[in-house]
């Protein structure tokens, strides 16, 4: 029997842009959240251009079928997961670069396009797209926008949605609209741009973006130091913000990382290390001095150690230890990154109070992070074989999030809401907040089609 | 016969923040907008909580009675005139610093704080908060985040929006909402600070808000060159802007500008002059450099006369001539006030179709403006009392918007739609914008009582 969304669709688009075989289906469903539940799909759509993507949702709308958007599912949140009977709408073969502008410093994308593949580009320009999700060689602008990613240069440059001048979205109802502009600045209206990007697809589907760049930078320098604690580690990296320098990267590394680093390869880190921080400038003539600032900043916050990079190469070599983070933990058991983001002031705290959050639940947690935003990735460890481990390990990941309130913070910092946190976000925005939200996304999807139950759970 | 309302406000608030006095009433009809209607307000309330913000707009809504929010009226789009029979609610009582916190770089201000004051009180601190519009003597916190609020060293900072990190706000219906947060990142679910910045008062009344700080930079030095035409003028700024440097300031004038200053006083500035660029970098010790490539790159473009600044005099001096743009064109009439903003390759396209305008329209219109962001003044000069030209001029005003959305930019870079430009929003909108930006009002204000009729007309 054919399903008649899947035919009418295939008369839309075309038979090969509709897929209904369970197994493609099936390898669709989650993105890389570890603990989000993921329904099976009705169907795969995957248009190539804004009027099939309205097409799509015109269909899916007079079916009454939830649609849930695909980028390259590297999220982190469960927000691109399928939901049980949805259609999946796949950006992947949205993948144009339409327009790089020397001129007026933007580029004009579709969804699908991956960062890296626009970052290099535009290089070839002498441009820079500054935002860098981790996930950046595999992940697509259209997910950086849904998620409003982050990265490592957030820290001197700002975030997806310091970098969005305009978007293209097709609404629930098939209706198309352009929100933002070209120009550099413009208050005409609500700022429904930013509205836009970090919905996780529960407002609509964007499937154009207009996107600020900058001149490109020179090679970035690097300086590492270790601290025999966490408030010497946390304490230089204050006094590299207060300073006036713009590190375009500032990380830290706490004493669990540092030694799940140092057993999964030979770094040189003593195990009493207590934290290490890394710092870049990408100022070209001026990285060498800006590194030796903040060495010397370093040295007088009592760094046990200070290595300055001289050139790409150690710089790389020094950044070494950040990139090993994943790697180390892996084989240590299941992971479950938070995202939690505090004011700087409260850092000690939320460092102090993790490690009580792991002694209390039995669990293991890394806390390496973007120290220069407050935004740290607290990584719980635990054997997910074991079921009383894995509930102290979620419990703990709740525990975290619970501190990073108390602290004055947000429960995240750039992975986004997705049904991971999506139990704690009344918690966060209180209960006008909250039913603000319900309102909003009832004005851009009154049936409740687009990414049902994301972000906002049922209502 | 005493007026409920009044009567009302007075219980909740005491005698002295409730203002009937017609005369007083009067002087509060107006914004800065030279040409918008302003109606007769019923009453003026001065509460200084935001749990009497919270009275009066409970008061408000059981009345029945739209509400205009006002702070230092230094809009230039009616956003903050009357409405007939509305009650005024002015913030500029409730406008204490609450904290500035060194380690955090934030400040929490009240609405009423003056732009200035809050500048020079982070500046004792080693910080900087840089939006800086025009106005920045006189107008607030409150103001600025209302109108999404620019300045001159947007081009290298970012507009008012750039800088608020979360807002606390008091909804129509008396409900408050905290929305952001303190840390530098955050992504837990819709973005509504940004939805409130820029929205005139007509989501809801700001009380709080925690604004985002930097270290000061050193004073700046400033470089001054004048070019033949408009082409060599505006290719010079681009190849500025392409550099890599990045200019704390970048201003434009065109040749009627510069006629009328030299009228104004003498600047030396002889009569074909056919632009000028101004240009300012605060980068400390770099600063020097910094303005002799952009003194070289001036020259490259064919500069007539090029000087650079050697101390913070010189500087002012140099800058002298952007500043009496305002002293300068008021002798010669009354002055519509546009705010266009294109992309920058439009620029050239921008200032030759301004001229055609003018000559079409037999109006004097001067060009002055934020040329690094693309956001230009074309300002409309006329006789009032000739209401031939009076209507000329009109014509010519809308004439320029027109130009700039035909050339991909906005009707309004930083000065806001209020009631001069809410005519022209759906032109730049287009109808489903429009019918987006109406169901988000409904969703934050569903008796239509905040500010009715500004940014977006009745409906």
């Amino acid at each position: 029997m054919t399903d008649a969304l899947v035919a009418r669709l295939r008369s839309a688009l075309g038979e090969a842009a509709v897929v209904d075989d369970p197994d493609v289906l099936d390898s669709h469903r989650h993105d890389h959240a570890t603990f989000s539940p993921a329904g099976v799909p009705r169907v795969l759509a995957r248009p190539t251009s804004t009027t099939e993507v309205a097409e799509v949702l015109r269909a899916a709308g007079s079916f009454g079928v939830p649609v849930v958007t695909q980028g390259a599912r590297t999220g982190l949140s469960g927000a691109a997961n399928a939901i049980d009977g949805c259609l999946l709408l796949s950006t992947a073969r949205m993948n144009r670069i339409l327009e790089i502008s020397v001129e007026d410093q933007v580029a004009v994308v579709q969804p699908g396009v991956v960062n890296a593949d626009l970052s290099r580009a535009v290089l070839e320009k002498d441009l820079f797209y500054p935002p860098d999700p981790s996930s950046w060689e595999m992940s697509t602008i259209g997910g950086n926008i849904a998620t409003n990613a982050g990265g490592l240069c957030c820290v001197k440059y700002g975030v997806t949605s310091d970098f969005v001048r305009a978007v293209e979205v097709v609404l629930a109802s098939g209706e198309i609209v352009r929100t933002g502009r070209r120009a550099a600045k413009g208050v005409a209206g609500y700022d429904l741009t930013r509205l836009i990007v970090g919905s996780e697809g529960t407002l609509g589907v964007v499937t154009e973006a207009t996107l600020a760049l900058r001149p490109a930078p020179e090679a970035a320098l690097t300086a590492a130091a270790t601290f025999r604690s966490i408030e010497d580690g946390i304490a230089a990296a204050a006094a590299v913000m207060a300073s006036g320098l713009r590190p375009s990267l500032l990380e830290f590394l706490d004493q669990p990382t540092l030694r799940a680093i140092q057993d999964y390869r030979d770094m040189g880190l003593p195990g009493d290390v207590g934290s290490m921080l890394l710092a870049q400038s990408d100022r070209g003539p001026r990285a060498a001095e800006d590194v030796a600032r903040i060495a010397a900043i370093c040295a007088e916050h009592g760094a046990i150690e200070v290595a300055e990079a001289s050139d790409v190469e150690e710089s790389r070599m020094l950044l070494e230890a950040r990139r090993l983070v994943n790697s180390a933990l892996e084989p240590l058991g299941t992971t479950l990154i938070d995202d939690v983001s505090v004011p700087r002031s409260q850092l000690v705290a939320l460092l102090r109070g993790i490690a009580e959050i792991g002694a209390k639940y039995q669990v293991l947690i890394c806390c390496p992070g973007h120290v220069g935003d407050g935004n740290m990735h607290p990584t719980v460890v635990f054997d997910r074989n074991d079921p009383a481990a894995e509930e102290r390990g979620l419990e703990a990941f709740g525990a975290v999030m619970e501190l990073g309130l108390r602290l004055g913070g947000t429960i995240t910092g750039e992975h986004g809401i997705g049904t991971l946190k999506a139990g704690w976000l009344e918690t966060e925005l209180g209960p006008v907040g909250l039913e603000l939200h319900r309102r909003i996304k009832q004005a851009f999807d009154p049936d409740n089609l687009l990414n049902p139950g994301k972000v906002l759970q049922a209502f």
